[in-house]
């Protein structure tokens, strides 16, 4: 197809007037066409884990005027599956979706790194690490995009709070944004190539990321190789002119006609060239096309196959947190008390632009009720009210008499709407009084409590120790009943893992002195120290560990082994490593493999996951999963290089249960093949010249004739202070042989020899 | 006296080259005279806590080749003291120690901030809090310079670690360093004005202090008006022309001629005026006179004197941590088990440039068997070698049997000398594990064990639940011993408290993440938020925290009161506090003044330190305290005013025992007379132009109009998202009535409203 070639017709037949229009939407959710030249007007719309198309004739952002669409897990619950697969098959659903409301564009997948539990967005994105959010984004994009529909990879990028998101200024330093935020948009956008990718609302180092060329060309077109087009979040851009130069070719949603008019007349002021236009024109167009090119018509998708996946997806996602005494799987016969509004009215869904209208909902109350032996085993108190956090005696009350009478108490809990939701963050971690108040009371007359939480993000649990069972649903999408009522039943064997970690308390959190800032700016100063990476080199106690989740049967872990043990950092290495499932109930593992670097001279993470796999098996069944290194699992970003660098040396891999449980682990050396110039100068210290082999000799001579001429060579021969001389030597600059070297060396002399050091 | 005048005429005979000598030293611990002008050699000894002369004929640094000198607890004892008047009384002692030696100049105090505890030079220093440092400072520089002799406050600035001291650039944020950095400095320089500061070898953002004119001039000289020079640190020099013109006068060592040559070739090329080299000169030279005017002929000191006041000093200065069941004081009856190689060898003083020659050294074990009813109480067993952390068996047998035959055990422990120093960190916070070993081995065997600690820093107490009584003597100076057996036989009743956090775990410390650096690069990203300021804020638990300190007796606090419970910033408001003794023995509080602000639109820390008193009380006696606070108090260092501001509102004035233990407070008021401009912009936030009165109505109406025609606005009567909507508008940058208002508002009408606001 001579796509390229019709494209560059098409934009040489077109107005100014028309090209700076396919810039800018025809409203809130379509894109302009021009239809003397053949070109449609596209839609866009909402919604990561699900469609939020506007009713026809709806004008306005009503959030629930929607058509019905299949909710499936949001981003948080889907990345507790670990599961690349299925969230691909979750990505193509939403394509059949797409497809069949004539959708072009679904506004999705968010791969925002979860720099702080309270950011009140967390529901939408994957992970605290960027590894596996950009593999996960991946897979979501890859499902999508496999039915001819178009993502937006967003928010792209350092969009780590609703607090201010649309002004505020993310101070990050180079190394961090490489490492931590950009690298979780960069696995995404090279992997699985998504056909837009949406820009943030707020700053990056001072300038909006709706404007920033660094961000949007240097990086994401020309280093990430994007080939789509970049979409503004809506209401994202500040100067629409500044933004096309900065490479953010579509404005969204129409600024009736003010940004097209500042293009017009940035090119007719020569500020803008026509290039510059013609080039994002034709990105545009070029997924104008493929959408049209990729246009199933009539396409329907099956609705109770959707739910049937959504309670699949949900039922995976969700994580086993604590199961003492394994109170958990219920038998069928148990006498259960279902406590909590959240068990007829679930949570299932975050707020905000992705709130969708489910095709049918799945109460957790009617759920256990179908699963369980007979309907006069269940009974149900509400035990709290949603509209806000009063404690009503009367409810607990009820609830105490259903937990008396029941075997086992599961108590449905969570975070209401009104908790989080796009626009603002929490100030706290806290469940509503009403629900803490209520699982205390509970605790106190039955031993038997199971807490399942529906929640977008971290919560503190001071009621834990008292509880047996604790299962993280997440927000769990139009089926969140069912799953609920497959795992409490062991119709499903839990297998999620936490994608982030549980801290006991908010201020343990890296980001909490500097969130969410002063006025509009917030320093991202715990720096690479993101998620486990602090906790871990903090030595602090989570609640809940990256990578935990508990199953009903038990893994055991073994033979781990390298293809190679040695290795340049252009080649990779096999990790291959046997599990067995000990138990007796079929189940899923979730290894993950983490890279440590042994020795540094810069500062590093104790250890970082560049690897995982989901591996299902038969009691007594064993597979061997394998996983491939490269470069980037033993890189670090160097800054001065402008590139991902190893430093040669030792290497350990770790393979985890979770981030806390690391089961096995070996050695491998990685060599470098770039040796990074070291340039000397009168400011090197000694040290570093006698450690450096090429120097070493010369400067050895220099040091003697020094100590033979120093008044502080005295310290040298006395025993107390030879640590203290040592030390002194060794991190004296150069230039100090000079001041303390009695005059017997020269200053020529050390340049000369400087001289020569940096020629070779 | 005509000083000033016959300066000038000095400076107007001296050649150029003498006047480039006079900033260079002659040897190592003499500056330069000029015979012929009259211009005389003084000298210069290191000490903060003791005179280092070197002997005559000495040519080299030898460390313990000095003439004999009194040994006074180091800083970090001096501080736990909390006693200006005390700290005040060693510096006269120390000044007369000088005018005996011929010394103008004692090299000391050091005011660096204790940023981590494993920083070599802790010992030097005075604390982790700003306030108290630069209080005890300024005592000690007045203590020093009422005998007519000169003081150097050192090593100015950002000198918070010794690895790679002489090279690397402490990176920090310009409120940070205002704030925790240089406020240690700053009430030092201005309240007691000491002769000389001494510059630190690091840089500091990027400059070598030593030619930092931001430091060195236009902060220390022209805004905190120091009027006497500043000297090198021994090679701190770079660029000795950069350093001069920076304001650096004095270079030390002599650099045998290479920085005159530099000095003499910058002026002869025009790099560098003479004008800037006669104003060094002039700075040298008042400072030389001044020594010279104030210098005591035959002066002599009596040794005595100034070991009983090492003595008292120490007993000051130690901090009782912990004392279950009382078992402290001993009584004189009590049959004592001393432990440990300390008891007999004790460290009383750190390594490096300020170890000096002490005049005579009491050993705990001595003066316990002193101060004990009778030489047969008191036992004692090695316990464990200092040269090394070996384990020895035999050892811990003889100590094992001496503890099972006491009625009490008191281990001397701590940290040899080779485990801090000048010139090299900590890595760990661990006792020697031929220590730990014995503590815990003695605790199985011995019920009351006590542990006196000998240390310049902290250490991790694994062993603290399993002994009763644990006494922190820091490194008490040659009388360590006395001041020992004072506090165990409550001869001295203690009442130190600490002026730094020990943590429970050394990455438990907030530079954690960061310490040392990076090659030549330590980037301080915990900010504002050193020691208590960080553990406080993060609600993380301490092995002792900030403040904290016991006593044989007890106190109350009451009555608090203002003067005044409302003030302007540029007015002041006394603080009383009635603190009564209600215990059995006489004892001495340290009264702790913390101010929070309540609400504030930067980020503060939950309380900083801005008073204190020290209160000597017999039994049953009140006294009322008294501090003034002021501007400072309740200030921040606000950066684009580049001036400290007060953010007018609530402030509330905690009483502490220490920094965990507050015990009484009050709310005031401050108003600030100052006004921060308020530029307005297109992406001022809708939430900021309500808030303000001038602006609140004009936005109200504009919104009217934008709420009317936006798509937005039906989320507003959705229940379900009108948080979601309100949290939206009080973000949303005024630009965005443009792009959400439906072409309701115009660009025009928003400009024109901005230039309003900006022009009131």
């Amino acid at each position: 197809m001579s796509e390229q070639r019709d494209i560059e017709k098409i934009i040489n037949q077109m107005t100014l007037e028309e090209k700076a229009g396919m810039c800018s939407g025809l409203d809130f959710w379509n894109l302009k066409g021009v239809e003397r030249l053949g070109i449609p007007s596209i839609m866009v719309t909402d919604g990561p884990h699900g469609l939020r198309k506007q009713r026809q004739g709806a004008d306005h952002l009503g959030i629930f005027d929607s058509v019905p669409s299949t909710c499936f897990p949001s981003a948080a619950g889907l990345a507790s599956s670990w599961d690349r697969e299925l969230i691909r098959q979750v990505g193509v659903a939403l394509g059949e979706e797409c497809q069949a409301e004539d959708v072009a564009v679904l506004l999705g997948p968010g791969a925002n790194i979860k720099r702080s539990p309270v950011c009140g967005r967390n529901f939408e994105y994957f992970s605290e690490d960027p590894y596996l959010s950009s593999e996960l984004a991946a897979s979501h994009i890859q499902g999508v995009q496999s039915q001819g529909v178009g993502t937006s990879l967003k928010h792209f990028a350092a969009n780590n709070q609703e607090h201010r998101r649309m002004t505020t200024d993310a101070v990050i330093d180079e190394r961090t944004l490489r490492e931590i935020y950009l690298a979780s948009f960069e696995g995404a956008v090279k992997k699985a190539k998504p056909w837009t990718v949406m820009c943030s609302y707020n700053q990056v180092n001072g300038t909006y990321a709706s404007e920033n060329p660094r961000l949007l060309t240097e990086i994401l077109k020309d280093e990430w190789g994007h080939e789509g087009f970049v979409v503004s979040d809506w209401g994202a851009v500040n100067q629409r002119d500044d933004a096309l130069a900065a490479g953010m070719e579509l404005e969204m949603p129409s600024s009736n006609g003010l940004g097209e008019r500042k293009v017009i007349d940035a090119v007719q002021s020569g500020k803008l060239t026509e290039e510059a236009l013609d080039r994002a024109v034709a990105r545009i167009l070029r997924i104008i096309f493929m959408a049209i090119d990729h246009k199933k018509e009539k396409a329907v998708y099956d609705q109770k196959e959707h739910h049937a996946l959504a309670r699949k997806v949900a039922g995976e996602s969700m994580v086993l947190l604590q199961n003492e005494d394994q109170l958990l799987p219920l038998g069928q016969d148990s006498k259960i008390a279902v406590i909590g509004a959240f068990a007829k009215t679930p949570r299932f869904q975050g707020g905000g632009s992705s709130h969708i209208n489910p095709t049918q909902l799945d109460t957790p109350y009617e759920e256990i009720v179908a699963l369980s032996g007979h309907v006069s085993n269940v009974t149900y108190a509400q035990g709290y009210q949603l509209e806000n956090d009063a404690v009503d005696e009367t409810l607990i009350h009820e609830a105490l008499q259903a937990a008396r009478q029941g075997q086992v108490a599961v108590v449905i809990a969570g975070l209401p709407d009104r908790y989080e939701s796009e626009g603002y963050d929490r100030t706290h971690l806290s469940l509503p009084a009403n629900q803490t108040q209520l699982i205390d009371a509970i605790a106190e007359v039955q031993n038997n409590v199971v807490v399942v939480l529906l929640n977008g993000s971290p919560v503190e649990m001071p009621w834990l120790h008292r509880v047996k069972a604790v299962i993280e649903g997440y927000l769990g999408g139009q089926a969140v009943g069912g799953a609920i009522a497959d795992v409490l039943f062991g119709k499903k064997n839990p297998s999620g893992k936490l994608a982030e970690t549980f801290p006991v308390k908010l201020s343990d959190n890296p980001s909490f002195l500097n969130f969410p800032g002063e006025g509009d700016r917030v320093e991202y100063k715990e720096g690479i120290f993101v998620g486990y990476r602090y906790y871990d080199k903090k030595e602090m106690k989570t609640l809940f560990p990256f990578g935990h989740g508990l199953s009903y049967t038990t893994f055991e872990y073994s033979n781990l082994k390298f293809s190679r043990t040695e290795l340049t950092d252009n080649e990779t290495v096999e990790v291959s490593v046997t599990v067995t499932n000990t138990g007796h109930l079929a189940g899923k593992e979730i290894v993950q493999l983490y890279v440590r670097d042994v020795e540094s001279l810069v500062i590093r993470p104790e250890k970082e996951l560049k690897g995982f796999a989901k591996v299902d098996l038969e009691p007594g069944e064993h597979k061997t999963v394998s996983i491939t290194l490269d470069k980037r699992s033993f890189a670090y970003y160097n800054v001065e290089l402008k590139d991902w660098h190893v430093e040669s040396g030792d290497f350990e891999v770790l393979i985890g249960k979770s981030s806390q449980e690391i089961v096995l682990k070996d050695t491998l050396q990685v060599q470098s093949t770039v040796r990074l110039e070291q340039q000397y100068t009168l400011n090197s210290t000694i040290g570093e010249l006698l450690s450096d082999p090429v120097t070493a000799e010369t400067t050895g001579q220099l040091l003697k004739k020094f100590q033979e001429a120093s008044p502080m060579s005295g310290m040298a021969e006395d025993d107390s202070h030879s640590e203290l001389f040592a030390a002194m030597m060794k991190d004296m600059p150069l230039r100090n042989l000079l001041a303390f070297g009695g005059g017997a060396v020269k200053e020529e002399t050390l340049l000369q020899l400087l001289d020569g050091l940096n020629r070779r």
